[in-house]
C-alpha cells in the first residue's frame, strides 16, 4: 500500500498577532506528508532549491516519508510564501509569494512511485498534477487539492484535472467561488458534476465536510485554545484524511470516511498549536488516537 | 414540569437577496415557545399591540403554548423589527426598529407561571430577565439568551442577571465581545467566572457549543440547502434544547445535553426553511425525529 502526495514545498515566513517566524518549513506537500506519515508509508514528491536543509530530508525520513521524489536544484532558491494572520487567526493576507524552483517544476517520479494505490495532488498548479497523473498507472483513488488562484488564472487545466479526479479538496469560500453558488451545499453538489465522485469542502474552524451524489458527512473541527500558526492546517487535514483512508486499504465505507474526517481534523488540531512542524514533532499516533477519543466524547452523540 | 419563556414578541419585515415579507409574526419568544412546544408545555410571557392578531394566539394554545402570559396593550402597537439579509443569508443589516409597546414592558406572570421549573429569559433588556425572574420562586434551571446591544447599554444589568442564571445561550461574535477574548473557547470559559455555570455558543450555519467547568460538546449546524429566511433561528435553537431538557426533567447529564443540542440545531433546520412560522406550522415531533435519525447518520461517529 502506498500513497503518492505532489505538491508545493516552501519556506514560510510567517506573522501572527503574537510572533513572527522566518524561513521556516511549509508547503502543502510537507504538511500532507508528514500527518498522512501518522498513519501508513508516504511517497513526496516536489522541489526544493540548493538552499534545502538535509534535516529536513532526515526529518521525513524517520517519519514513513519516502524522499527520494524531492527534487533538489542546486543553483536555485526554494519556494518562499509570507502571509500575516488577523487576530482572529482565521483569515490572512499573503504579504509576498516568490515562486523561485516552483516556477518550472516539472514533477518527474522515480519509478517506483507511479504505480501508487493512493494519490494525493496537494495544492499547486493544476498543470503539475496533470503532468503527475500522466505518470501513474492504475491508482485506485486519486483526490486533489486547489485554491482560489488557479481557479482564477487556470481554469481550462483544472476543469481537465477535475475530469481525472475521484474527490476533489477544497475550502468553503473556494468551492462556492469555483462553482458560483452561496449555499455550500449546494456547491459542494455542483462540484460533482464537473468529474470528482466525492467532494470534502474544509471550513476552517468550522470543520468539514463529506458530499458525494448519495451522502452527506460533517464534521465539526477540533476546539483549540491556543491557536499559534494556523498554516498547513488544511493540508494535514487531507494528509490524515487520507492516510487514513490509505490505512485501511482504500476503503470508502460510511464508517471509514467518518473516521477519515475525524483523523484528519485532529491530527490538524495538534498543527496549529505550533509553528511550521513544531508541535507534530511532539506527538506521536497515540496522542492522536487519545485526542480522537476526547473528540468523540464532545461530538458524536 | 412546566417551561417560562419571558421575551419580545414582534411583527418582523424581512427582505433576503429573493423574497420580501411584511410584518410577519416573529420576536424571540414565539420561536423559542413553538420550538420548545414540540417536546414539553411551554408557558409564555410577552406583550403586544391592539395590532395583535387572535389568529396568533390560537396557534401557539394549539401548540403546548399557555398564552395566558401574553399582555395586550390595546391602545398600543407591537414590538417592529426590519432586517435585510446578505446574500450569504448568515448576515444581516437591522433596517428599523420600533420598540413601540415592548418599550414600557413591565412582565407581569400569571400566578401558576411562577412556580415554573424551567425558565428561559429569550432575548430582551436584562431589566426585563430580572424583573421577571424576581417573580418567580423555586425553579430548577434558568438560561438566558442576550445580545450585542445589551452587551453595549446595559452591561450593569446584564451581570447582575449573569449572576442569577444557571446557563448563558449566546452567538460567537457576541460572546468574544462580552469577554474580550478572541478564541471563542477561551471566551466561553471565561463566561463561567461572570456566573452561569454552563454557556451555549451559537454559530449559526457552524453549529453550536456547549462548555460547563468541566465538559464540552460541540454540534454541527443541520446542512439546509434552502435557507429562505434565518430569522428566530437561535430562539428556535434555544427552545428545541430547553423543551427537550425540561422533557427529561431537567437532567444535564452528557447525553441528555447531546440530545439537545442536536433537537435544537434541528428544529431550528426546519424553521430557516421558510419564512416566520410557516415552516413550523408544516411539520410534527416525528418530522424532527426523522431529521435526528439523518443528522446522526451524517454527523455523528
Amino acid at each position: 500500500m502506498s500513497l503518492l502526495v505532489v505538491g508545493s514545498i516552501a519556506y514560510d515566513t510567517i506573522e501572527t498577532p503574537v510572533a513572527r517566524r522566518e524561513d521556516v518549513l511549509g508547503g502543502s506537500a510537507p504538511f500532507f506528508a508528514y500527518a498522512a506519515g501518522f498513519f501508513c508509508p508516504v511517497q513526496m514528491v516536489g522541489v526544493v532549491g540548493g538552499d534545502w536543509l538535509p534535516e529536513y530530508t532526515e526529518m521525513f525520513q524517520k517519519h514513513n516519508v519516502d524522499t527520494s521524489g524531492i527534487e533538489i536544484v542546486h543553483d536555485g532558491k526554494t519556494f518562499r510564501w509570507s502571509g500575516k494572520y488577523y487576530e482572529n487567526m482565521n483569515d490572512r493576507d499573503t504579504l509576498e509569494t516568490h515562486l523561485n524552483v516552483l516556477g518550472s517544476f516539472q514533477p518527474k517520479l522515480p519509478e517506483n512511485f507511479r504505480r501508487a494505490q493512493f494519490v494525493f495532488l496537494a495544492n499547486g498548479a493544476p498543470s503539475t498534477g496533470l503532468a503527475a497523473l500522466d505518470q501513474i498507472q492504475g491508482a485506485d483513488l486519486v483526490v486533489a487539492d486547489t485554491m482560489n488562484l488557479w481557479i482564477d488564472i487556470a481554469r481550462p487545466e483544472l476543469d481537465s484535472l477535475m475530469s481525472r479526479i475521484d474527490g476533489l479538496v477544497i475550502n468553503d469560500s473556494e468551492v462556492r467561488m469555483l462553482t458560483g453558488e452561496i449555499n455550500t451545499v449546494v456547491a459542494a453538489r455542483k462540484v460533482l458534476s464537473m468529474g470528482p465522485k466525492f467532494v470534502i469542502v474544509k471550513k476552517g474552524e468550522h470543520g468539514a465536510m463529506f458530499v458525494s451524489g448519495y451522502e452527506m458527512y460533517i464534521v465539526p473541527a477540533f476546539p483549540v485554545e491556543n491557536v499559534v500558526d494556523p498554516t498547513g492546517a488544511g493540508d494535514a487535514f487531507a494528509g490524515g484524511l487520507m492516510g487514513y483512508i490509505a490505512s485501511r486499504q482504500g476503503s470508502l465505507d460510511d464508517t471509514t470516511i467518518k473516521n477519515a474526517l475525524v483523523y484528519g481534523t485532529v491530527v490538524a488540531s495538534f498543527g496549529i498549536e505550533g509553528f511550521s512542524f513544531d508541535r507534530y514533532k511532539e506527538i506521536g499516533r497515540s496522542d492522536i488516537d487519545a485526542r480522537c477519543e476526547m473528540f468523540r466524547d464532545m461530538a458524536s452523540f
